[in-house]
């Protein structure tokens, strides 16, 4: 029997994966579940109550405090509605949150799955007893999540975060949100493929390739993460200057090239921010590596539920 | 008889002013210092001690809620404490807090002017009734404030908002921050009169004068104008993408000037922020003109010891 806990749900580019989590942070049970995303609304949304009820089978009806459900793409938070999953079309306007509800009898919170990942991340990841900070997740894209005062920031409908999108050169390479010089364009799983490509070291290496370059010695490789340690210092000065937080993290795959993108990315935040210079001796801001690696959405979208009864 | 009231320092870069103001907003009194802000700390206090004193003789003690005070510089919000005053380095380190409210026998909230400005906007001016807004305030240099909840972010110690400094282009103007390519050295009074020395117009032409240059119809002074816009426009993108705010505010000198600049502005918000664009028919985002002038400081600072009163 467990004491109160809640599942959290996270959409991912593939598939759902779905955790029980306790009121203090114990990770009872994770599972994924079998549906391709790409089947589209209907078949995904059998699976996450498929898994939610296996769960809820396992650990109780009654010490349920709540679900939640991370998905990659805008939601509009009063609707539960996404309104923008780039490569997912087929999901867009779909209300996931009344479906899933539905088919659930109970309450589900959702939420975008960069910003659980930084919910997750304050609760039981890197910035545990942080209040305030922001979480980049580095993967295909570059998400963004911001908390304040423990919570998630979604501004007017839930858009808040959208820090991949930060312009960090202003003719830099064109993104498909219509906008050029995005930061993930510049420094993203993609654009380290794609430097490696520009670069003549292959057409289709993936970014785990091209660290493995790096750590053979290979020089194209190693500039490669240092021109996107430059693009990330570029718009962590900017984020430092504009929210003072104590805490600036790096998730997602490609911060395993910490040591070949991090020297050149907190060499830039310190040359181009007054902010972070002025106040290393008085209250440094720290700019670190995340913690809970895949299941920091896990750890967010089960944290949703639990924030009234944690605090 | 005054209903209750409280008394805003508005600490320029000439000399203070000062202005009662009661609970509802209506500034029953306002007048200027007369010791010039180089003079440094000490007369400065005495000057700001003595206004107050007349704003208090005349309305009444026993209803003034507090006084509220906006500096142009950087404060250890915990300390009371200036920390870096630009182009006033006598005030930096100084406890004007400690001291003002020594003087004056009673408690001082001290806060940064731009900060200020964004909170009197949100108070009585072009924010009303908005809870969460951003305010640009176009000068000498560019300075921010961000309002969450009706209240200003600050951050670790004091220093968010600093939104003059932003990269906005990582390569353009040298900036005495340490960073290139800041924001307020592309897009304020200051960058104007460079722009226009750059193109030939005048060695020592005033923002002013090249607004009437743009009036008169000159084609150079126009384009000055537009790459201000363009700059600005970057800057917003970003702004919009990170916070999903439903009002962002262009305030100070130069926003005279906004037929020139704010058509380039609007189409570089709209071409970089897919945020913008897809909530333009849920919950648009308004990027308009402040309201309340140089009067906006006073407000802001006189609404910070109201705030637990009016809320």
């Amino acid at each position: 029997m467990a004491a109160s806990y809640s599942i959290g749900i996270d959409l991912g580019g593939t598939n759902l994966r779905a955790a029980a989590i306790d009121k203090d942070g114990k990770m009872l049970a994770k599972l994924s579940g079998s549906t391709p995303v790409a089947s589209g609304p209907g078949p995904v949304v059998d699976d996450m109550a498929q898994s939610v009820e296996k769960l809820r089978e396992q650990f109780g009806r009654d010490d349920l405090v709540g679900i939640g459900a991370g998905v990659p793409g805008n939601i509009d938070m009063a609707k539960g509605v996404i309104v923008g999953w780039g490569n997912m079309p087929i999901f867009n306007g779909y209300a996931m949150r009344e479906e899933l509800s539905k088919r659930l009898g109970t309450k589900v919170i959702l939420e975008n799955d960069a910003n659980a990942a930084a919910l997750g991340e304050q609760w039981m990841g890197a910035g545990r007893g942080v209040d305030d900070l922001v979480l980049l997740t580095l993967g295909t894209g570059v998400g963004g999540g911001i908390i304040i005062g423990g919570r998630i920031l979604h501004g007017q409908i839930g858009m808040a975060g959208e820090l991949g999108h930060m312009t960090i050169s202003p003719n830099g390479n064109p993104c498909g949100c219509g906008n050029r010089g995005c930061l993930e364009k510049h420094a993203s799983a993609t654009a380290v493929s794609a430097m490696a490509r520009l670069l003549g070291l292959g057409h289709d290496l993936t970014a785990q390739q091209v660290y493995d370059l790096a750590v053979q010695g290979n020089d194209r490789a190693k500039e490669i993460f240092k021109v996107m340690g430059e693009g990330l210092g570029i718009a962590l000065a900017s984020l430092v200057n504009i929210f003072n937080f104590p805490l600036y993290l790096l998730g997602g795959g490609v911060v395993a090239a910490w040591d070949f993108f991090a020297p050149a990315m907190l060499a830039e935040v310190e040359r181009r921010s007054y902010t972070y210079r002025s106040t290393l001796k008085i209250a440094p801001t720290r700019i670190e590596a995340a913690k809970l690696g895949g299941d920091a959405g896990l750890f967010g979208a089960a944290c949703l539920p639990l924030q009234d009864v944690r605090t």
